[in-house]
């Protein structure tokens, strides 16, 4: 099978890793390029030198495509990208920022470019910046979200209705049913975030691997709304956020209550009760910690089931 | 095309009329039941002597099956229930309360019984009391929802894989790509409610019906949580609203705020800025206000042509 998304990234499964903080470093993404999807190498928690440490690392685990995905709000944003134009990093991810800032600039060193929204509005700026592809990402993904809350059943449709740049599904897909849903709902492709954060070659704590599993349905909830809307898990952070809430604390309160280093503290050294921890709200449909390949393998078999399965649904 | 709901309700499609309050009289619930659907009054707005005269214009207008969807919490449910019984209503959907009160003594009487839930604990609680079918109500619906904010994407794996009940899938289902979407995650059938609240045959104001065509993502939001989790959408109330959850009011205020009889002045009396308007978050997808026909055969079309697309994609 060919599509949109798997030539334009060339690829053999519409299935991209997202970049994330603390977990997706150069043994998750080669693992999944390896598998024969889209690794990302999630720069948003890394200093410039040592993302180059892992993008070379990467190049030697796989001689397939991979990419970095790059926040844009990022202060070391500079560095981040000249490294990533003298690295030769073939496809950068975009997010948090205007996509008009480096789209052309790393197109011209032959990079191509996505870029994540949660709105119609951004995605249409997508377009006029020229990005070869969106990731539209519904209000049930984790960690930074959109203020519309809007979930991936309602906007894939949305975004499919305004845009005809290739289109990739994020937020709530966690296996091969949730991916034929997103398909059918008009993306191309789709970005899988925490099934991959539970995955063997993952970089964060083992114990945040393992929470992950255990999490229930209503165990994360979009938080610090006040701030910038995240999907957290429940602990006792998490725990003084909601009080926060409930009180209706003030944006300086609450920026005083998430301090520094909260996400490293809790993802990558494993403090889950003060530390912040980013998942997915499909995190309630996780429950064991598989190497990658063994994934991809399940989601595309699943995925094919069914659509097999839905032939005999015809009305 | 016969499948567990088709089959369970003698019906030719698996397309479940949501019962909404101020929307779902006779005329809505018969034209969905005429044009092969299940349509349901939506007693929920109704005092006993009305919901018995709209329960026998349904008889009249229609000879498919049909049902009443019942708030368990009703105050007159009593008067409710009796008038159900009495005028042999085959299909009774219950929420907003526990499935055991009601299920054996409504199937007693020959009525078969589906449930509406939004998390997993609720689902197992209704193949204990017996109930017909499940309908499990993600996060993007409209109206009343569930406290976990779990969205369709994840909800309905998560509670098919729980129990082996029929399965209806309901919130942000406004198309046929939605409604693939929801039967690839494991649903049976869905349920609709925004789409039809729009249509020509709802009863609820017509003002309100051109406002749910004009809104945009975005536009609804769930509020009142500290009373019970509804889907609003954006009006002067509705700021209100959002400004005492900023300011972090009690649940005292709310109740204050929110007073009584506003749904009905809102949706059946057109007071778009006063009044509660409860829709779902699908609304930014719906632009134009059709006949139920119109609406239930573009339905089955889209239905039909995105399962056959998704032949193409697999892997």
């Amino acid at each position: 099978m060919q599509n949109k998304i798997t030539e334009l990234f060339n690829i053999k499964y519409p299935i991209i890793q997202g970049g994330m903080v603390w977990c997706s470093g150069w043994e998750l993404a080669s693992a999944v390029s390896n598998a024969g999807g889209l690794g990302l190498i999630g720069s948003g928690s890394m200093h410039p030198e040592t993302l180059k440490d892992h993008i070379q690392k990467t190049k030697k685990a796989t001689d397939k495509p991979f990419g970095v995905n790059v926040p844009l709000l990022y202060s070391e944003i500079d560095s981040i990208m000249e490294i990533i134009m003298e690295e030769k990093v073939p496809i950068v991810f975009t997010s948090a920022g205007n996509p008009k800032t480096w789209t052309k600039t790393l197109q011209s060193k032959g990079i191509i470019v996505a870029h994540v929204i949660s709105n119609t509005k951004f995605a249409l700026r997508c377009e006029e910046a020229g990005v070869n592809a969106i990731v539209a990402e519904g209000f049930e993904a984790g960690g930074h979200n959109g203020r519309e809350e809007t979930t991936t059943m309602c906007l894939i449709p949305q975004i499919r209705a305004a845009i005809s740049t290739p289109l990739i599904a994020a937020g709530g897909i966690g296996s091969g049913q949730a991916m034929a849903a997103a398909i059918a709902l008009g993306a191309d492709g789709v970005q899988i975030g925490s099934l991959f954060a539970a995955s063997q070659e993952s970089s964060c704590h083992d114990s945040f691997k393992q929470l992950i599993t255990e999490a229930k349905e209503g165990d994360t909830k979009l938080s610090l709304k006040k701030l910038a809307p995240t999907r957290l898990l429940n602990n006792e952070f998490y725990q003084k956020v909601l009080h926060y809430e409930i009180q209706g604390a003030s944006p300086e309160e609450f920026k005083e209550l998430l301090g520094t280093g909260r996400a490293k503290k809790g993802m990558f050294e494993g403090d889950l009760e003060q530390g912040e921890l980013e998942i997915g709200q499909v995190s309630a449909l996780i429950d064991t910690i598989k190497p990658i390949s063994e994934i991809i393998n399940k989601l595309v078999d699943d995925f094919n089931k069914t659509i097999s399965n839905l032939n005999s649904f015809q009305l």
